[in-house]
């Protein structure tokens, strides 16, 4: 499909990736039927399962954008992306990555057995709920909003509006997600807690309950294949050894116990949440052809049918399929 | 200490290299004080620990060198990578991959609780020792001889010259690796095997005893940098999806319970082996400044000083080292 | 030391066991230096790790009591005995034998590893802390006062008192154990409990922190020896059939991970708990020679210092001491 | 059915119970439909699954059989309970428990799991393979026969005669059971076994296709419920406290991961093999009424239709009604 040496920024070149899109958008929509939306909290029950939005943005300034990009859903696990950031920036990668592995597990996505099997060790990654949990009370601040406030700024700085809290989700979160309750007293028992339980768990189903777009998502992530730098302004946001230590675990922890089968056929950083959402980044990369978005590029993916990995099943077929025919791998 | 946009080919800054390169070798290899070899096999035991040397070749032919690049070792898991790609050439990727998983661990390099513990699922992935048995099982050939074949003829092409076994390593290893006997019966047991069980491990125990120099090492690397395209004869030596596929490999599973810290703090696809050598492959990248090795590379390592997850304690600081300075991660 | 065919119940007889007891808590309270206190809940540290008292009561109405024997201490988890027998007499054995297993475990008295290995299948054994929890959530009553009352009542009726709550140790573990409350959400969340968890908690807390001494627990154990009838006035306080369960978990689970040790060396039904106590029960047995206490016993023990696996260090060597001397086994 | 205080050795009697037995054989014969035969050895799977036979023999002499009484069968992990008495008597309990633990585990039949969980520690106990498996090592001897030699002996004194190998099912275990040798090539790299791995396991296969009879396991069973004198001559077999130990083993892992169950509801010691064979063992009991073999008992019971856990499906049953209706339990 992809035509030799062509420069993919020119006007009619992006018409063509967009029908292109549009295409595979449409075709992937019918697979939302073979997923099942998060019935874990009530109100994502009531997400429609047949949606399905992608988009695009390359550090080059490229916008694709297809399916239904306009619903807003909230960041859910894509959250611990932005908290551990924040941790890195404000207490420094050393503070944190003493506290918390980075190894992957090969567990699923609602597993809290591996918290005990290596005993007085840290939690495996900052993606696993009991790292994220982890990582969260190691934001500053006294309160649960004081401790959201970098993340709302940083989150600011990079999308340039501040998002705002789905509170129905927010409260029922905190009200019904009973493992995160177990994993967080366990923390706390073990001495892994550096914040009071409650404020921590208020903060952390906060920031799993901000509402985004693909396109924020797209934004993120083409700010973090940039290194961390904006590529419009090119002011630094993030610091670059931040930047790249988020890629990495995205690769290695982002998707759940598929994340070995998404590096191995897919070959990028990503992090998914169980509203469907997928935030996804391709670092620049050097090939023989001429390719889309070779530049680099940000992909924000929403399609709330999951998988019986929590990972939305359309999402992640539309996902593959473009990185695939457009060779996004970093490897 | 790098130097802007410097075009790090020509033959002074090729000195320079060497020079930079050489002084880290000599300060690396006091830290192999604080490993120790490999006991579980005897021979092993009697490799000098204080040894430490390093190869690099870019995708463009410049060639550093420096320490003890002499010495030959042999392949041990580092074999895996070999065993996994010939599988793949001849059984087809698919064969393989709906019989070996593609997940990390977060296992230790010993352990054979995975392969219990998920049941009647497939082994975690080909670089574990039970996935990489199961592997070995399905090459073609009656006898290990057989079997070995493609491994030495892939090897030739990608060397010149045809390795040799290290006969004593493999009736060691062959007569003292119960661990590996032990995982043997049991993928007997559960039907993983596809050929004979002392068949299967003979040719384990052989991929693993054949003799490599890190220039041979950096001679593989570099055409898996090279999506398995020879750089010099522009051939196709392994297909790019099978070249692709061994790199997301090594980046998520190939440096045992140490893969998410390498992937994380160097961030290049790598496999060590328990003699103390490790490959790694840095893809071509793109960087704003003129770093070396830009248009990719393949490094071979040697220091059999191990550290307690079995990996080359100084050559994976040496490895990160460098591969920090000129920014070789694929992030 | 025991004498042919001597009949144990004369005074004479019970003077010389009565000194020869007194013998054996003086040298077994050496023993105490070996271990230490529980340290999970700050009061329990208060206690006096050089304690040391034991009370046996017979079926025949023989009373031998030696060492701290005036000394109060809280039941801890001898209480997980009580709360099962009276979720049996109320909800009936096969009501709670569906929802909790009766199968030992091997693991760590501070362990909740299990509660997740099996997946979606009940709690090990209502001896571990996930089942005693789900076992309280099955009294009756809608607060934690009302799930009380049965276990007092029980109490009142076998000890010929009403037991008080040590208000101090139940706030201190209310306001302390976060691995209990991370059990209890563990269970909320796989729908184990049927109570409210913090009223479930509460309650589990308090009878935990139930006063009692050596001579209550040697009163409790000669109606379990007698198999549930008072021995004085043959009144059925627990059904036989729920006696006889409670006797052979004790002797399976009720030790901790040390109870395979303690039924093999042992070999009586005992409950031991972290505050130092150890409830043991021998049924009447047959022997060839004349035995103290043939006809059945209960025994109390306490002693606040612990061994690693949460076991009174010296009540456990005093206990087994006599049961071996005096052959209390029921093999 | 029991009448108050009947003596029931009379001939009367012992009529009245051979018919009471005879209609529980016809009735849970029917229940061999509900198991099947094991199918892991080839040979086991040629027994005929409705076949049931029990034989009960009292330390007074008094002897019940009924059903399949005449079908012989292969001991099976039954033998672990001899190859423990015999290892136990030549080289002294502390030896054999020093390397070998007593706890139970929950775990199924076919479980290597807990091997290594527990890492350096030792077996969990002689009941599982692994345990067993390093006991058989400890056996003395520097062949299999030399090794069988005592347990035959031990055979022999018991029954009166020479029990023969089943030459087809040995080699059928042989070179069908990888299993094992999965266990027995972990246990020779973790260091547990005391003899040469082949010999270690060509003696554990053959203690397993040992040829025994519901008649011999009775009369093995009414020894060790006479604490190891054999009830007719007086004379001790086996050493009290070793009795006394395999009788707690028993009890707490006797019969696989349903040994909680079986303890709690039935409350005698009893070992399963997957042959369909069970021996159980009443010690002498204390009970108001007068009941049959109060005095103790051996019972031997077969019958091939396993259930899930490996256990007589049937047999089982039939053992449970006929303990409880006679309260046999030790409790």
């Amino acid at each position: 499909m992809v035509q030799g040496t062509a420069n993919w920024s020119t006007e009619q070149n992006k018409e063509w990736l967009q029908e292109y899109v549009n295409d595979w958008v449409s075709f992937y929509r019918k697979h939302t039927d073979d997923g099942k939306v998060a019935d874990y909290i009530p109100l994502l029950k009531e997400a429609d399962p047949n949606l399905l939005g992608i988009s695009i943005i390359g550090t080059d300034g490229m916008k694709i954008r297809s399916g239904d990009v306009s619903q807003s859903f909230t960041l859910q696990s894509i959250s611990k992306v932005l908290s551990f950031i924040v941790a890195c920036m404000t207490r420094g990668v050393t503070y944190i990555l003493n506290r918390v592995d980075v190894e992957p597990t090969g567990e699923a996505f609602n597993s809290i057995m591996h918290l005990e099997m290596k005993g007085p060790k840290k939690p495996f990654n900052p993606f696993v709920n009991a790292g994220a949990i982890t990582v969260t009370s190691m934001l500053e601040g006294n309160t649960s909003d004081e401790k959201m406030a970098p993340i709302y700024n940083l989150l600011e700085k990079m999308l340039g509006y501040r998002p705002v809290l789905n509170v129905d989700i927010y409260e029922s979160e905190r009200d019904s997600s009973m493992r995160n309750r177990a994993i967080g007293y366990y923390l706390l028992e073990t001495g892994f807690l550096e914040s009071d339980l409650n404020i921590t768990l208020e903060t952390y189903f906060k920031q799993c309950s901000i509402n985004i777009t693909v396109d924020d998502l797209a934004r993120i992530g083409v700010i973090l294949a940039n290194d961390g730098e904006d590529p419009d302004t090119k002011t630094e946001i993030i610091p670059r050894q931040v930047a790249r230590i988020v890629k990495a675990l995205m690769l290695t922890c982002g998707m759940y116990d598929a994340s070995g089968k998404f590096a191995t056929y897919v070959g990028v950083p990503a992090k998914s949440g169980v509203s469907g959402g997928i935030i996804a980044v391709a670092p620049p990369r050097v090939r023989e052809e001429e390719l889309p978005f070779m530049s680099g590029c940000g992909i924000g993916v929403f399609g709330p049918a999951l998988d019986e990995r929590g990972n939305s099943i359309a999402g992640i077929r539309l996902l593959k399929h473009i990185a695939s025919q457009w060779d996004l791998s970093v490897f």
